[in-house]
């Protein structure tokens, strides 16, 4: 995730760190010349093109935007989900925190438990960014962690296993039936965190969206120089790369955008919230707190 | 459901699987050669359209173009909204698993529940697909599957089989009342993934909805090469087709989404989905997991 | 409600039921002959119209069709919300009969409550549609359900009377704590259902919208065939039609949605939804179920 | 709030109750007496304005409408929530009726509770349209409602009340834990709708968007005679008056949602929705309830 | 936040509090004064622009408008939500306020509660505007503030302290299992608008569209008074400043609110609100409340 003021005016051309044109520059430089090709077919052969104009293109170029801006909104809306799941996720842990520290007295019963739910945290950041974390999770938990690795789905075995130990709490009188509900319901929400993930990684957007706008684009795109040509002459390269940018380059962010947990440049901070959780376990446990995670020029991991 | 990397400039035009264009190519091609037709009765004829000139169909396009891209939003939320009721019940199945885990000491009471737990999904899965489940249903649980055969809702059947069955954990004593709403919960919400999902499924989007659309995209297509014809001449069969692409392209892939639990490229995974739950009980109970589902050139059903 | 295949190209034309055509054909056909007058007016009077060319009909139809837009999308909301609030009623009276044959083990104190519900449903639907369901209530309640016509507001005064009755079974022992409040939840969310059909029924989008977005379409069509005649000559009423039939047959749409609760051919099919809360009650009631109500060419009331 | 059925054609142009034209006829009028006028000065002066087209404007006046739309959205959105949160009330209040009844069988202290919550309603409505309420509120709960008038948040003091009257309940033994936690979740909602219906009261759109808006919608009908005059002639005015009709009408609509607590023709009924409380309260206490309030030619206060 | 009456047409030129326009002056100067250069240029020079025409801008146009309005649209709901945030953390104070009068009978372990959710608001907003407030918190809660000054999460640091209090409730007796839920739900709630307060407030909207947007709107008034300069002549630099005003205006507005936590004109008044909670709380404990917090020329902050 990219968090930096507001670049100045001379700057803002020359920023390239989270901007989308490093990945559209070929089919913008591709486009231009295209159009520089035709334009110059046009002149050599001598062909009128005056009757492809462009008033048919402002039809489709409606319907293009729109649906743009359909899909902009939705691969949106997924990452703002994404980023709410994991607000929730921080949320539940510090109301695990708080709760199991009124509730159980017993404080060596206490830290087991939320050493789970940073295994959690972590689990369930490995399997989002196809991750290793196994190191992490033996520096949380220690040897214990090992027991985790043989799992298909690591963070749900966590879960259980955080399960047994409140279920054990229950049995052990530790605390009472409406005690038990309390936790439960945090770890019912940790669960549906998990699933919430699991379904925007999982999913991606209808594959025939992509297809259709990038098709439509395409074709917008290599028709335009002909029905430019006879009305802009030999400013159509321009034209045409201008609005290249502007079709490929929203196209580009909504596939970024799309799948939230990578570790692009506009994807979810997710090592930083696993800092914030880990700080405000360790914060409840009265224990050293780790610094927050520090940004590498702008960029936060 | 189709889950691929994206596809290069090439493939591009290619990808057959997951677009829609076989669906609306017959209407494109018979567009294409009306406007062919179009153009040459014209010519042959001598008759003047330019009276007949194109700046009308903005005002019509733009309400098109917003009320494309209207029906489009909402059969994509249909179809999201069907995702989220699926990864509901994923969830909801877990929890079920860890809560027995934790309340539960006979073991040989938990395993009928989550079993039929399974049931419920793809007891769920055959009555959105209107396909038979009962051989898989045969498979998990063996013969008292049949007992559900005769239910017009099996899927409803299962659940209050269930509700029998952790009501009879009550008054045997092996829950108590707290434990009793807990797992009581979990039914409910299971419940309600099938309510929404039945919604979903029964509710097509309002019929008058696809008809004005579809009465309009054709009127404005078969106009559209007259209100051409002066100004691109041999061009608007060209035109015609683009313009019919974009908006029948559209169209089918609202209708696609808009029915979201069939087996079309587009469709969500149900199968697949009822195999994540498999895995997280089967791992829940400690026996042999089965595998993830693999997809079929990218298709995933 | 309609649900059916969609329709072939040919019999798109001529598909009637379902279609706001029947509605909106007195504008169309009003001005269309206006449009015509205007032509010949023109042309016999020699006046120029010149002057008043199509352009600033952009400014004014994008506004237009951004609103017809907006009031679309907050009919079919309140649509898709009444929908949602009968679905959550179907979920929760299967959830009342699962609980109550988990919880209560005196089957004759389950019956009546459970035919409560249905009354509730049946009474709800009288109140939506203004229609008077006593007969039914009868049939299914027998006498009792007479005690129920004196109140102005039947289907809260059988949900106070269900309350009574869990009331009292938890007065008698039947229920304890946790069960009453298990069965009160669905209650209350059965109210929930009530309160919401009555806001959706009895708050119209505000009339200024209506208003402001007729009078706006009524000028809109009233000055284009002045601002067509120069360059459409007589083409001018067929566009004028066009342009008509979209603006008219949005607001039409738009208006039949926006109360769902009625027996028109886009409304919801509150008939069948009672049905199937009755098929699941008898279910659960061991006791034969009527069939699922069949729809009469297409049409489901 | 305006219900009425679908004026017809003729009266559409003569409707004012409801409509807006009443608040923007002075803008309307001035600006056409500014665009004669400035077609008066070209016509005088000689001077050309042909290069001052109406083009750019396109550019403009696109971004104007997709803002008009946002914003006409945000404050529908915020009307239609006030009106959820008026109806969350009537559920709630019936509820806590049915709750009551079913829990407390000293029938001397229901009353005086559902009584208060009738308070609640009143003080809130009057908190919210800025109104003395006072006396209403002693015809319904007598002297002791003035021991309220005191407070500055009466509705909070009533509430305060409530809760106070349910923890005696409690210690009283008349409810126990789960009865208390019942009524406490009925109160607990109330509490929440007005926190809610004070955030939308107390928190306006932000005062940038009306200036944004209305500077550009003004900015844009002073310059449009200019651009027109050359093209439309004598027809400038007419034009003119139609884009500010448009611009203004759904800028004036919108600032009347905006704040739908007031008591303007769009605005929400409260009173009739403090009536609808009343009767439900009084038909659980089984007394006799007051008629619904009726309209004044079709305008419910 | 600005909280004034509709200004008059007169004043409305010249209102500059709550308004964007110091913020954009620079770019609209410079882009005025750059396009009066290009056009004082292509008179000089003698060359043709005729082909650089509006036409293509239309295409780029549409797209730009439609992705500032999704920004805007992303930013006010960021806003809008805050303010949720703010609005539900009212009611919980309220609530909480409430349910310990009516819980608690030793009403001295009421107010060292109630003061600690005080800290808890004031510590948010400090947080919020990262600005000191422990000034505040002493003045309400004397020496023990200053336990907290320590912390790195001071509201989460309270939230604990409030934790171990109804922990400490508990355990003395003071309230039993239920009414622990009770108030722990109560705390749980402002846990959540803690862990939504920091997501708003540390993930801005993707850093990739502030770029394209900038960028394209830019180079969109950079070109155009090439586009212009052979139509309009000598008023295209009038043109383009309302064109720059249009986008940039909307662009500013959008990152005002992105962060609606600051201090600015259209920023959230969370001193107001903070004071809202302390009036609750001490009309609540029946000391005297200090007054509302009053606007300094129409500014809340």
């Amino acid at each position: 995730m990219i968090i930096r003021p507001r670049p100045s005016f001379l700057s803002l051309f020359f920023v390239m760190r989270g901007s989308i044109v490093p990945r559209i520059l070929p089919q913008i430089i591709g486009l231009t010349i295209y159009a520089a090709m035709v334009v110059a077919a046009v002149h050599l052969s001598g062909l009128q093109f005056e009757k492809f104009n462009i008033t048919p293109f402002g039809l489709v170029g409606i319907s293009l935007s729109i649906y743009l801006g359909f899909r902009n909104n939705a691969a949106y809306d997924r990452w703002w989900e994404a980023r709410k799941l994991w607000g929730q996720l921080v949320y539940d842990i510090r109301n695990l925190a708080r709760a199991t520290n009124a509730l159980v007295e017993d404080r060596e019963r206490i830290r087991p438990l939320l050493i789970d739910a940073l295994l959690f945290c972590h689990f369930l950041r490995g399997q989002m960014r196809r991750a290793d974390v196994m190191d992490k999770a033996r520096e949380l938990a220690g040897a214990p962690a090992d027991e985790f690795s043989a799992f298909a789905n690591k963070a749900d075995a966590v879960m259980r296993c955080m399960g047994e130990r409140i279920g054990g709490f229950r049995r052990d009188g530790v605390i009472d039936a409406i005690g038990y509900r309390i936790l439960d319901e945090r770890l019912a929400t940790m669960s549906a965190v998990q699933a919430g993930c699991e379904r925007i990684a999982g999913t991606p957007l209808p594959f025939a969206y992509s297809l259709l706008l990038r098709r439509t684009a395409y074709i917008v795109c290599l028709l335009l120089p002909f029905a430019l040509v006879s009305a802009t002459g030999w400013a159509t390269p321009l034209f045409t790369a201008l609005i290249a940018y502007t079709y490929f380059g929203l196209d580009a962010l909504s596939e970024e955008l799309e799948d939230p947990f990578g570790t692009e440049a506009n994807d979810l901070a997710l090592d930083g919230l696993c800092r914030v959780c880990e700080i405000s376990v360790f914060e409840a446990l009265g224990e050293p707190v780790p610094p927050p995670l520090e940004g590498e020029r702008y960029f936060y991991s």
